[in-house]
């Protein structure tokens, strides 16, 4: 029996509340032999609380030595096994620009490029045209292509980048890319994998047709490629598994669209983690789950400015009283991943995380929040799937299994 | 999606150098209520200020409570499922003592035996003969055996035991062992479970009958039984998989045929660790994956001798320094399996593991090298499998999985 379904038979409806805060990125490395990492370096009265009266541990967020971007990541502390739903390239690069994505939907990846007149690929970067060129190419391809049976959106990404998404009935996925990968070669026919692709290939073939003919007198970006074409992926909803009603309160969209694909209502979550923790009071009675995400540990992080990861741990410290004050049943703290900032990247780090639960809490002897605390910490190390149904336990959101 | 498909996804090239040091049977027990085991009684600076500088944990070989063999011990630390990739025993039989398996190959133990002039078994064991007997009755087995179709190799183990290989087309492993367990009873027939082996039976039944006829007036090893019959093992190559070219440095010829089964190049080892360790060094461009395997930890606590097992493993601390110079990127030390001297055997305790890698490594708090200090390391309890993927992430040789 998979765990989803032993949940789904054994999850039992609770007015009990769980928080779950996900500093994106939070674990790290010290910078010098014997240091400390970004989180043990921070002052962090009110995490340290928490752990001390919680449990703390490591996640891994997909497996041992596998490094998760912000999906992978996410679904696993959502309570999936990322290995067994992958989110394709698609679909998330149109999540991350705040494209939504349904069932209806197929999710592509764009790149503006240069061919030459027989139609060769130049530069399959188009000299990595400014965002703002981009944009206007984009209004451009907005104004004129017009595809029967099928709604098309186009949205700009960033430099070269585009998303296309083709809404309509029997859009299968299985796609090949029209990259040709190197130059000097002709960029690739949109060819289907499989029948239930074929309407696909035939939308993404006339939408390439019209794109070269609109775009044939620009310069550099004269035309586009294609690739990663995916559908929405087909997930079970957080409360058909869990049984509980989830809302996520991000600020950045790629992670308010992950959480659309698990079926989270997504609300105005304002600026800053401040406003995040005030929507949460806001919609306290309405859901049972809350999902905050916050970015700046990731991005500090990417920077490679520890310093800075060090003081943007200290600003979501200083939250935590707050969000103490709604009186969770569940409260627990971890990332999606490490970035250490070391690294200047994700890692494959097991990523700390504290489970605090006033009511059902065995505690261990770890008193402050910390990557090599969290050693010694109750909840050993774990796959980061596995959090979710602990959490509903301490929510006392689950009947014993077995007589 | 499976760990290895997974690996072949996300792997990368790189000029990264992983060394794998195995010490056979390294975990260990104290003989006393409250003393030391082995490792940690020995005197180990150069392995201390590795699991200072690095990161250590316990290795699981195969699963909780499971006892491992040398082929599934060492299958677990080269990144393979030791329950997923059975070797057979004939195969493991041939490797132990240097005979080469290949895919057209079937290996087979056999035990020289004593039958009565009825063909009853009154022996199962020829009476224990000594290895020079052996020696000389498969030398005459050699010289008259003549199966056509099948190139036939047969060679002495040890006392009344010998390995015979069958090489040709079409030679599949499921055949019935002809040992019938007691004496006062006739060997059976080589019979076929499916058709793939029908061929290895009648193969099997010839070379059967004519040493009989060949060995019909020795005493007391009149005639031979044979079991085990295994095919090499349909197992994709460390290359393939990880897409690392690794080499093996083994003196025992066991450990040589393992690495041989997983696409290892088998070099030269010399006598000593410190011949290894210069046999490294000299192909250290030719290669990313060096395994070094040490047998004495094992031989030492097979044998019992407590105080034996602690100068072999200072020995092995002594070559530490010299492995270091190389500026591997990942240094792994660790066990197949743990063989205290107490119990004289291979045991299921998980083997202390260490993982040193400076560009990555997040260091833990425990500053020496023994099984419970190791409790409290960040590699925390892991399975053997495990460890490679992770070894290949610390040397930067895997990808982000997914955006």
């Amino acid at each position: 029996m998979s765990m989803h379904d032993l949940i789904r038979q054994l999850r039992e409806p609770s007015k009990t509340k769980i928080v779950l805060l996900v500093a994106d990125g939070l674990g790290g490395l010290p910078i010098e032999p014997g240091g400390k990492t970004e989180l043990e370096t921070a002052k962090t009265p009110n995490l340290d609380a928490l752990a001390s009266e919680g449990t703390v541990g490591l996640s891994t967020p997909v497996a041992p030595g596998i490094t998760p971007g912000s999906g992978p990541g996410h679904l696993g502390l959502f309570g999936y096994d990322p290995l067994k739903h992958d989110i394709g390239r698609g679909v998330l690069e149109a999540l991350g620009i705040g494209v939504e994505v349904g069932p209806k939907d197929v999710a592509i990846r764009g790149n503006f490029c240069t061919i030459d007149a027989e139609g060769r690929v130049t530069d399959r970067r188009a000299g990595r045209i400014p965002t703002e060129v981009c944009e206007k190419l984009v209004a451009k391809l907005r104004g004129a292509v017009k595809i029967d049976g099928v709604e098309t959106l186009v949205e700009p990404v960033r430099e070269y980048r585009l998303v296309v998404r083709f809404r309509g009935e029997g859009l299968g996925e299985n796609v090949c890319d029209t990259d040709p990968l190197s130059t000097g070669l002709h960029t690739l026919e949109p060819k289907a994998g499989d029948a239930a692709s074929e309407k696909t290939a035939r939308v993404a073939a006339e939408f390439l047709r019209q794109a070269k003919a609109i775009l044939k007198d620009e310069s550099p970006a004269n035309f586009l490629m294609l690739r990663g074409f995916a559908n929405f992926p087909k997930i079970s909803t957080m409360e058909d598994v869990y049984g509980i009603k989830p809302v996520a309160i991000a600020v950045y969209p790629m992670y308010r669209g992950l959480a659309r694909l698990v079926g989270m209502t997504v609300v105005e979550p304002g600026k800053t983690l401040a406003d995040q923790v005030e929507v949460a009071r806001e919609n306290w009675s309405q859901y049972d789950f809350f999902f905050i995400h916050y970015k700046y540990t990731d991005s500090t992080g990417e920077d490679g400015d520890f310093a800075r990861k060090v003081a943007v741990i200290e600003d979501l410290d200083a939250q935590i009283p707050k969000l103490r004050a709604l009186n969770p049943d569940v409260l627990i703290v971890t990332g999606d991943h490490s970035t250490p900032s070391r690294m200047k990247s994700h890692s494959f780090h097991p990523v700390p995380t504290l489970l605090w639960a006033p009511a059902t809490v065995r505690p261990d002897l770890v008193t402050t929040f910390g990557e090599r605390p969290a050693l010694q910490g109750g909840l050993g190390q774990f796959l980061a799937k596995d959090l979710l149904p602990l959490a509903l336990a301490h929510a006392g959101r689950l009947q014993k299994f077995g007589a």
